[in-house]
């Protein structure tokens, strides 16, 4: 019925790339809310493609949920599926899967999680990760709560579980100070929208107006699909509770410096999403000229590594002057799975998502513009397949400073030793992947394209800690677990 | 098992494009054929993408198929079905639907065809459509022909069938003889791999070496992804038999000037095709910047439509010196089928598949560059959208001349009354559609970016006649069925 | 979608029985006749379980037809599915596989076959065997019919497809009088329904009155289900037409002595079907009483091999005096796929579908009743669970004579060499299933339970051919591939 | 992949019997343990169609859980499932739904459960119904436990959690300690096996060996099926927790006077099993045999309601001497959702399933055996069945006192306004059924033939609830929600 798993990561190099975790969206004060829930969770897909649920509270009906493995649009367009969700109150949430949760038993990781309560029921998800999880987890265990999932996020229900207060976004306040990391919340009661974001903002959350009616979401493209109105950001440190008498702010948390994740500009966010009053897609043309002022190099043709390179490259190209192409094509019926003939296809796999435009590359000198390098294998069979089309030389420009430090703040990483530039230097990857020429953008020049000023090596504006190693919450989980942060210098 | 229908189409306007509705792949004389198909048709994907069909032939095994609905990646990747495909030499083909056989039934109308004469069994799968297969048809069952199909397909086996010559390719020669219209076929017997294409040559079909062996195809596309080097086009009126010995050349058809389809310039093929000794993406940039020449506009950015778009755009954008900007952001998850809220959403269809970069737009002046205007559905929507992000003027660029004429070679057409350009005239459409200008390329324009020339009237160098209503082959079935030609001038 | 084909033989010991390949029927004149046709298909599931098809006929809609893989009750049940089936003229079939079309292109062997003549298109479904399909076959490819199933069926369509008569029944006259073989036939027109038997009567057909309408049968179990009234058997060489204007009976073949299939008796038909004026149920009592009275044997218990043994072993018990009981229950849920722990468990097929009564069984002397024998294998491992739970004697007693040959007659037999009866006496099968006694009935007793008489050995009642090597049709085909017949006594 | 679950329910008449809600099995101390508890599942289906679940412990890789909606045989039977199962310890479940899990979030209520304790995890599986389930849910979520499923066995595990007892099988006993109601339970730890009845018995297990490992069922027909040994039932209030030493007894619980469900012996256990030293089979033969001597009729022949009427009806013909006869034939292809034709099919729903021996009955008096009368829906269709055929007279012989109150202890019934007995008495259930003759057996005479000796009334033998309105447990949570016990007398 839905997709096979293999088949949903679609992007090409998802084995070269972070990858977003979550995706969140909620309504309030409309019919249908579930309706609006999937069409928001449709145009969230990106941060997380493998599975889907969707919470909705009617009056008459009470709570009904849906969870899925596989696309919202495979789930969630049915009237047989969206009758089962009745009402004018929802949240919904889109997920990758972690490495924890394979099998069998991961639908029961698959958010939102429920919760009754005396008081009664409550709905929520979030976008991150909590970082103290597992001395949490083993706390209410020795205490005589029953965890049902493997997921960090059960902890919240547990702690509201047994929270004194006597209505839920008390409790909710309860819990989530015990509760360490980077997490925006959606969350419902019978009568209440919730959201919040972690005291430094770490991951988005915004706020929109459709008609009478309330939305939360992970960023403004599921905003723009349901015809909604873009409000304001959700602060960092802040809790919203939406009713019908209108939202209600407060700042539950210690006050912290934001530190919002600076990745979410260069790949996580949709171009078209808006992040600190531009489009997404505006900041990446600026690092991409950013980048070709900090690392230029004579060539005929740029070239983006499709599809997420597109906007840095025309960026560069338009500070450079030299013309922007479409040198590599995708194929845009993906495939992954097919079977090798015995006689072997040079780079079969990436020939699966790509194709080199043989006639227009020939004798050319190329700009190769990508958002990232990650592991690099990638990077190495693009390189491969436009020298076999008979390019003259190829230049990579990165339009990311280099990825050297896991993220463990709801993003998906390899572990360090995977990653490529966490044991070689700029011109040692250069050598490694054969290369003419190879740039990343500096982290102060990423700081100028984002936000206009350097990085201020004291109080860093955002969470760059996969480039600097400086980690804005300790990932007390992980370092029990043997993490070794950067030592201090 | 295999998507559902609906999600098949995956570019977002489908509805308002033309639609190619066959691609061809043929192997010989390399062991796992059928990998080699499979992985060719998953490149020719975009020329059909309702259902798929693999025959191969091995020496002890003899001839064995599988035919699918649903994309070549669903069904002809697992080890479960490529191990009924054994053998060195194979054939498979993609195809639309056609209006004719929806239901049921239409597995049976899924090619390649198979048939089995006295002096053994072949296999054959073509591109095109013939014109008089209706009379044919009823010829064949007054003589007891049993049909299997409603494919017009089908009469060739039965020509075949019929012959009283003692070989498979003197056969299919007896039969060509009798067919009109537009064809590329690509066929095989135990030992022979065939390809013919009609005497004018109106749909593509190339030539590949693959190791020792040899590839025939659609595109070149097809050639990239198997590792086969191109060799060169199929000529006009040419059948070649492709055995171990080698390639063997005939021209049985009458002589005459060929009449390639021009559309396979502006919008079939893929834009890594090679057609003429150039890639379709740089005929394309060419056609675009030919469109800049005889169209221009004063504005603030240059948009494509996406995908088709780009291509031109780029074009315009380097002949202008307007910058080129992502304007429209496509969803690459697409779905079609969301349940609309009661609460309307304006234009929620195209919403599913595309947003427009609102903060980019806000006040611009905004050229849109599309391939083709067919019913005008489509974009009359995405000026819609434009207009409420706030652009401040909006100008549409088109890549091709007004489409006012149904194909009927090989290509999913609207009804004549349908295509917006077949009642109204260019200004009629810029009002219909409600933008600031709209404007088309000429046909001379055309032939000049294509082929360097302008149109020769009177022995034009392209079949074109769903711009010109000049028909190479008289549509016989269709006139005896009420379509009326354009009047003699 | 469908079941697996490993879940769709539902009788425990299907490896080791005949089984009938077909049931057929058909309705005119009356609403909703797909309906009508897929319960009574659904009481004729015993006969085929593998595929079933239905057509229909609507003055509007013309043709249409559904053939599916699995059960009719997981196929022609869905709202869905019926609606591509209006009209009120439909026939249907259900069919088990045969060896020659296993594998993927086994959809094109399903019947009804479609053909569509000059004077309209035609329908037809049978239930049986065509013994020269083989050489029929061969002289249609060499005239140029395009087969396109593995099926002696299709033989009938392309011969009358080449007959020059001008209406549909006669040329399935014309058709009829090339084949040899046993057929029953359903077909139809446009507007007729037309019945067929072999001009011996090999295998059944009744006739049926529904309402205004007309039902054609395999069996009389399928006119109770759909609320028909029995009219009478259609008899051998009969073809009757059924139109509007009521049922149009003639006898084109040569005439010949009825040889109807005695095995029906036994085994095929349902016990709840009236053959020759009588209960199939009541018959089989009948054999289970002259068994009695041909084998006696002193005993405690009487019981039924389940489920087919049953109503002979109730004979037995009631001529015989010893009490009836059920010393093995049949598991209702049955399954045949478990995986074997690897400490064995003995005899674990047989336990997955049956288990004997153990408490009951113990100490007791027992006679196991069954329908036949074929392979032996079964019958040994029931006789080894009986003997487990601790039976003091194991008496085995067939309602039938030994089954020494192969049916050619639309019946899948084992080769000859695999029939127990055909290489071993009475007495070495008693030894080789190691049980105290085992006693077939007798030929004669047989046609004394079934028709009140002995066997007329010069003109045999039945068709009896797999008891005595009898064949009243010869099996050319057969024979041509290396089949020895019986050497003349 | 599954069945739909409206094919699930195979019995004719499932609307109108009681249900049996689950069956349990558990296995340790032999390789593969999951296979087993398959094979043991499967012949425990009876018990309970709608879903199934295994739960394994493996030294290496811990828990693994598999659960799923369909039969056994369909979901655990492949290698890809089965490998996810590995180890030497495990227990299964089956189960009915039940009205308040219907819908999408069924899957939470498929057993067995699982928690994890500070000492380690342990699974639980249970049949039978804990009757103050609604009052000990609401003081447990008032303490902060999260409740994951609406089933009443969670409910064990979250006391479990709360106990201070520092070992599981002593957290079990504290927990079970505070529960009412029937149960009988496998559980397990790490290294144990667990078994516990209630101290009324109500529901069945049985302890059996399997070469160096032990087995615990709700019935032995599953020691059968796995080759294990019948060793003895588990008392009534009985522990046993078995490992590599052996197994423990232990009794917990205050004693009490065993009242095991007399229900079982009437139509819930397979004939084949062994209840209190003899089959079930006998049992109900000798239930047949009172039934006779209770409720003597003149007729021509005594036919079962099939086919849990078979051995009642069995015993009925050996004690009247009225020959025995399958007057109703099913239909081994069970469908239930045929679409009626517009001409509406008298009974359709009973004829899918059954059919009348019509030669067979026409013009006899005959005697229906059944089990038992729930609603009375299907009995009177079975009647009017019978008279269409023919049947001179008709009389109803049940092998069970009228059903007048519902069961609360695992079973599911209508509510007590929709059973027949209720409201009538006998002899308006033969107007209301309009039938010649109806009997039920005593209560007495049922317990003669279940047990040797007439009712104690003051301390009944048996739980016969369903027929006494005898209550051995109060049913708190109904009593709560509305019932109204049977006044004193």
């Amino acid at each position: 019925m839905t997709q096979p798993l293999d088949q949903m990561h679609t992007n090409p190099f998802d084995d070269d790339k972070l990858r977003e975790e979550c995706g969140v969206f909620g309504v309030i004060g409309t019919a249908d809310a579930a309706n609006f829930t999937a069409l928001g969770l449709h145009a969230l897909q990106h941060r997380g493609q493998e599975a889907g649920g969707i919470v909705t509270h009617d009056e008459t009906l009470g709570f009904n949920s849906v969870r899925r493995f596989g696309y919202v649009r495979d789930n969630f367009t049915s009237a047989k599926i969206m009758e089962q969700l009745p009402g004018d109150l929802s949240i919904g949430h889109v997920r990758y899967s972690t490495a924890g949760s394979k099998g069998n038993t991961a639908m029961r990781d698959v958010q939102p999680f429920f919760g009754e309560f005396s008081m009664g029921g409550a709905a929520i998800a979030h976008n991150g990760n909590i970082t103290n999880a597992n001395s949490l987890r083993k706390e209410l265990i020795g205490r005589g709560s029953i965890f049902q999932s493997s997921s960090d996020s059960e902890c919240i229900i547990h702690l509201m579980a047994r929270s004194l207060q006597q209505n839920i976004p008390q409790r909710m306040e309860d819990a989530l100070r015990r509760v360490e990391g980077a997490f925006s919340i959606v969350a419902m009661t019978q009568t209440q929208l919730i959201g919040v974001r972690d005291p430094l903002g770490v991951r988005p959350l915004v706020l929109g107006q459709l008609g009478d009616g309330w939305v939360l979401s992970s960023e403004t493209c599921a905003l723009d699909i349901t015809g909604a109105e873009f409000v304001r950001e959700i602060h960092p440190g802040e809790m919203v509770v939406i009713t019908a008498n209108g939202v209600e702010s407060s700042y539950p948390f210690r006050p912290a410096r934001p530190r919002f994740c600076v990745f979410e500009h260069i790949y996580f966010s949709r171009p078209d999403s808006i992040l600190g009053g531009r489009s997404v897609y505006e900041t990446r043309e600026a690092i991409g000229r950013e980048l070709a002022k900090e690392a230029p190099v004579e060539a005929d043709l740029v070239c983006p590594v499709p599809d997420s390179g597109t906007p840095a490259a025309i960026g560069f190209s338009l500070e450079s002057g030299i013309p922007y192409a479409m040198g590599i094509i995708r194929n845009q019926y993906m495939g992954r799975t097919f079977i090798e003939p015995s006689e072997q296809i040079r780079n079969m796999g990436v020939r699966l998502k790509l194709n080199v435009n043989r006639a227009l590359i020939r004798g050319k000198r190329v700009i190769l513009v990508d958002d990232s390098v990650v592991r690099g294998t990638t990077s190495r069979k693009i390189k491969e397949m436009i020298l076999d089309a008979g390019a003259a030389e190829v230049h990579f420009r990165i339009a990311s400073p280099p990825t050297a430090w896991p993220c463990f703040y709801g993003v998906d990483t390899p572990d360090r030793e995977k990653l490529l530039a966490a044991t070689m230097s700029e011109e040692e990857m250069r050598q490694h992947l054969a290369v003419d020429s190879l740039k990343f953008i500096s982290l102060n020049g990423l700081y100028r394209a984002v936000g206009g000023t350097d990085r201020d090596s004291a109080q860093p504006q955002y969470c760059d800690a996969c480039f600097s190693g400086d980690y804005p919450v300790i990932p007390s989980d992980q370092i029990s677990s043997g993490f070794q942060m950067k030592a201090a210098e």
